[in-house]
């Protein structure tokens, strides 16, 4: 799917399916914390004005499925919760080059791949959650998820030659794949 | 106006409507860093449901004036630049008490300072400006502020007693004047 080179395991959506309300915190501050990466991306690079405008629309669009989680958190009479932190994240965050122009690109294709990762979830929690809501959420959450990726390549593109986008989505699809191997079936959207 | 002890110096839109661009350049930067605040208050006080909706809301208005100030810019041919930093806003976030709950209630309260002051701006510019675009575009913003400034003191008033945010609001209403007082009519919003 996208830039993926392996899938999740299996047993993840067993977990997730168990641990519904579980998965929907995490959700509430991927959303969030989505958000606050397109703002970062904006106040680091202010005079790409296509990045500019496309990070602007896309914390648009995690505010609102923020919005969405935080009313279906509220029917459970739940409320959101301090976060623990990303270990998914994070270690694809350690792979961006710290020198410029390649952070910036590092950067962005980090944005493509969480993205990309959070539509196959997606689509395994739209097919085997065991609410109707949750399954129905997740469906309509996917195409934006895929927007999303294609918008982070798209910016790259934008920048930077397709050829040295291609060969670092390459690399990032590597360094994923083992990021997502060494996962531990937590009942996160990452996890 | 609302909260504010004090006007602004009159010499502050002399400067700021001979320096449009420079206006429009540092009030797109107070849209994003407005965002991004509500963003950290969510991060820090997810458990408060009224808070979490009403910072949703205002970062996404936010959000859409971002927008607005980046189209306007790029109708001028310039995009945003690097931010040199709000040494207003730094001197009010100096008076938040650092332990909770009264950080959280002098947070919202300087939050709502924030816009009240850019609201008087505002409204200064809606009527000064010498384009007939920025006093329609500042005047189509100044109930938002308002709005704003509104959210931040009832949220206020839903966690903490009716007096005590009065109290508290009294008492940075003090620390603002002396602040605005020793400006320098840069042309920034809050210069």
């Amino acid at each position: 799917m996208l830039c993926l080179q392996t899938s999740s395991n299996p047993q993840w959506v067993e977990v997730a399916i168990d641990h519904p309300t579980e998965i929907l915190l995490d959700h509430a501050l991927c959303e969030k914390k989505a958000a606050a990466f397109a703002l970062a991306m904006i106040t680091r690079y202010p005079r790409h004005t296509r990045l500019v405008r496309d990070m602007i629309d896309l914390a648009k669009e995690e505010l609102d499925h923020l919005q969405m989680v935080v009313e279906e958190l509220d029917k459970r009479g739940l409320t959101l919760e301090h976060d623990a932190g990303n270990p998914y994240a994070q270690a694809l965050h350690s792979h961006i080059r710290q020198g410029e122009p390649l952070r910036m690109l590092d950067s962005l294709i980090v944005g493509a791949f969480i993205e990309a990762r959070s539509c196959e979830r997606f689509s395994l929690l739209a097919e085997h959650a065991r609410e109707d809501e949750m399954r129905d959420m997740y469906r309509s959450l996917l195409a934006s998820e895929a927007g999303h990726y294609r918008a982070y390549t798209d910016i790259a593109r934008e920048y930077f030659p397709h050829e040295q986008v291609r060969k670092r989505i390459e690399e990032f699809g590597q360094f994923e794949a083992a990021i997502v191997k060494g996962l531990g079936n937590t009942p996160t959207v990452h996890g």
